[in-house]
């Protein structure tokens, strides 16, 4: 194997690795969890897992995977913070929809070569990346694996 | 730059990127919050405070960068849960070694090359590494910068 795809690679084992964790305590949560608040007057279960959900499917155009498959989530969870409007789908339809979209993105991840983690992302103009070729695929995954973490670090909290 | 050195240019302007955020949060801390919990019956954030800066210290030696700076951290931020021992540092000591710590581990990740990050850590052996070259100090930092946000995302729920 060689250098770049041993570099590769581990971004790949990294996003499995936060995407496990996750789902493991995932698995715990019964539907009233989702209902409880990471810490007083704070996020419930249920917003940050659609937010996650929704910034996951976001991913699939920003990286030139496929078209969106829940573009309805961003109005209740992306648009406005927890509390402003009715929940738009059930605990059942967000774990079905998280579950679709992260086997969409790591399948995608696993037939990446070297040269696929380091095209731009879709955000970004072609001459904006031509002054800055850091605004690749790979830093993109980087980021949203670290943002998974953090509310990772929130959801344990919950029992 | 070749497709090598953008790749673990990622890794280091990931690390630098979940240090920033934790560090811009630290700046808003006062010495009476750190004696909050995160959420009720969870951790002091004096406590992962201690038990961050304790993990990063180990990556110095971990990493083949250098000597522990801070070891008698260990035993209260590692060995034992929060509420166990008396605390052995203060809040100012605990910023102190924070920083040190982590100047050290950026410092030496900006003079790592591609073949760099690939060198195997301390914790696996030649034998173990030979059969499983994913073992490598990208692994560890990639890692590490997870765990940092994981913690991160329990950190700012603390005012």
């Amino acid at each position: 194997m060689t250098s770049e795809q041993l570099l590769g690679l581990a971004a790949l084992h990294s996003w499995k690795q936060v995407l496990a964790r996750f789902d493991k305590n995932l698995d715990t949560l019964s539907s009233d969890d989702f209902q409880k608040r990471v810490a007083p007057g704070r996020n419930r279960l249920f917003y940050l897992f659609g937010h996650l959900t929704a910034v996951h499917d976001r991913m699939l155009p920003l990286l030139a995977i496929g078209d969106r498959l829940h573009p309805q989530l961003d109005e209740a969870f992306i648009a406005h913070p927890d509390g402003t409007l009715d929940d738009p789908v059930s605990v059942a339809d967000l774990r079905s929809a998280w579950t679709t979209v992260n086997t969409r993105l790591t399948s995608a991840f696993e037939t990446f070569a070297p040269h696929d983690w380091l095209q731009k992302h879709t955000a970004v103009s072609d001459e904006d990346f031509a002054a800055d070729p850091s605004r690749h695929r790979l830093a993109v995954v980087l980021s949203r694996t670290n943002h998974l973490s953090f509310h990772t670090g929130q959801f344990i909290l919950v029992k």
